[in-house]
């Protein structure tokens, strides 16, 4: 049977399977970054690819946001894991006549995004080839001192929380976003998060992806979703919750954890961190509804899928 | 003053200055690959890029070919360190329309790759936009016992070698070549090479960097050039001595080191090595000659250089 080529994370499980799954990698696919042994210690690896018209519009946004962006994703993708970045490398193809302005300005992106978020950048990789500019990021970090999370510890009952509002990332965010670096490292310090994830796909089609790896559902309430000024402004055909439950590249962290008491969520707060909660995790495994006046529906995905618009 | 923007390594020198350097990075830009102090342990790391149209044609090889190779020529720069390869992340930008036989054919190359090479594919990134296939293989790896292998300890009166014949891998070897992985942990257990890295560009093109990173310069004799079979079928307007010299991709590694007397070099062969020595290391810094029939002159670059065709 062929996997559905309209469902990315399908086709991704399907080639998975060659790649095995040796004691040595200690997470592997299905979570925001791999965890590594290596030598005696645990190295998280992750890569993230921006594309020229797909992810940004370079002509729009200038090649600086674009290389700031770059190395920001995969970043976030670390800050999910509770992992602190410590250097990267970069893979960057190059559209035919590109300039060297273009090209420094790319470069001064990505130094924005190394000093902003410590992760240095140490090596890379140039090709010149016809198509859009294309910008690989590839970073290792550090586990902090409580380890790494993954998506797998959601349990029913956990409440289900993201670290700020959501949608409308297209009018600027999403170039701009900051990582949630040093929130994700207040939160595993008090060891809440059981699991986590950033949200970069829009939570309908992210949140059944933490659910999928936890063997759980999730209930989100409409009412508490905290809806960004953005998703107002960026009208269009979906309403404000709408851009809030489907729009991509918020690059919050969504996270399941034991509910809170007001005390530790204002503790949380000073350090820093404003937990939103938006729903409840639940034990009926893949699952994920929307409550809304009174009614459970389901929440179907209406992200991002890269794969969508492919196959035969 | 611009960078001539004939001259990759001269953008990525420009550049490079943005991204300082940290007492965390051990070696930076300007190796095969970086090292970066983490957690108490050294890692390698290294991000390389493949393009269909530019490092392999699609068409003509079929998507296995091509995730074999992408992942290979990671792997060889992590050879050229002395390093083990330990895992690896990939990141693919596919074309629009793709099909999941090609989505699945290059997940079983870089699997055929990843198991010669034990370098284990942990985690991956997709992304679908117009242009050609782009895959990009980021990996890190583990200092042998003997530590990394950069590029900058060739001294003067130093021998230079290449564990292999050079020129024509166009006719297929650039798809099918082994990293050299094994002759690198030899050579390194020996603590033979002083400075190395494996030939992508071409001699001519990257032995002039192994001299700039160790302030020396080298003299070649052509009639010592091992010149592989490929290089005389190759034909062409190049000679075959101007294929070993200028082609690309071999894949083979260059290194300075003491000069060996004949016990050391069937030592070497007995574990599967052979050294061709092509030349020696001079003192006259930036200075490469190939040295024929009596008379010394300018070695030219004559590899591929990705942003020689590019510029305003």
């Amino acid at each position: 049977v062929r996997p559905d080529t309209r469902d990315e994370d399908a086709w991704i499980a399907a080639v998975s399977r060659r790649f095995g799954a040796s004691p040595r990698v200690l997470l592997g696919p299905g979570h925001d970054a791999a965890v590594v042994a290596f030598d005696g210690r645990e190295v998280v690896l992750k890569t993230d690819t921006v594309v020229d018209g797909v992810d940004f519009r370079l002509e729009a946004c200038g090649p600086r946001a674009a290389g700031r962006k770059a190395l920001a994703v995969t970043a976030s993708d670390l800050a999910a894991m509770a992992a602190t970045p410590r250097a990267c490398v970069v893979s960057a193809v190059l559209p035919p006549g590109v300039t060297f302005e273009t090209f420094d300005g790319i470069a001064a992106g990505l130094a924005d995004a190394a000093e902003e978020t410590g992760c240095e950048v140490v090596g890379g990789d140039t090709s010149v080839a016809p198509g859009p500019l294309v910008i690989t990021v590839s970073a290792i970090g550090e586990p902090g001192p409580a380890g790494v999370v993954g998506r797998r510890g959601a349990r029913p009952g956990d409440a289900l929380s993201v670290t700020g509002a959501l949608g409308g990332s297209i009018l600027g965010r999403h170039l701009t976003f900051r990582p949630r670096l040093a929130e994700a490292q207040v939160l595993a310090s008090e060891r809440i998060p059981r699991a986590m994830m950033d949200l970069s796909d829009g939570l309908s089609t992210d949140l059944p992806r933490l659910c999928a790896m936890s063997g759980v559902g999730a209930d989100v309430e409409a009412a508490r979703v905290p809806i960004h000024p953005d998703a107002v402004r960026a009208g269009g055909a979906r309403s404000p919750l709408e851009h809030a439950l489907h729009d991509g590249e918020d690059f919050e962290l969504l996270l399941a954890h034991a509910p809170l008491e007001v005390e530790a969520l204002a503790a949380l707060a000073a350090r820093g961190v404003t937990l939103h909660r938006i729903g409840t995790v639940t034990a009926a495994a893949g699952e994920v509804r929307l409550l809304r006046d009174g009614r459970a529906t389901p929440l179907e995905r209406g992200g991002y899928d890269h794969l969508a618009r492919t196959g035969p």
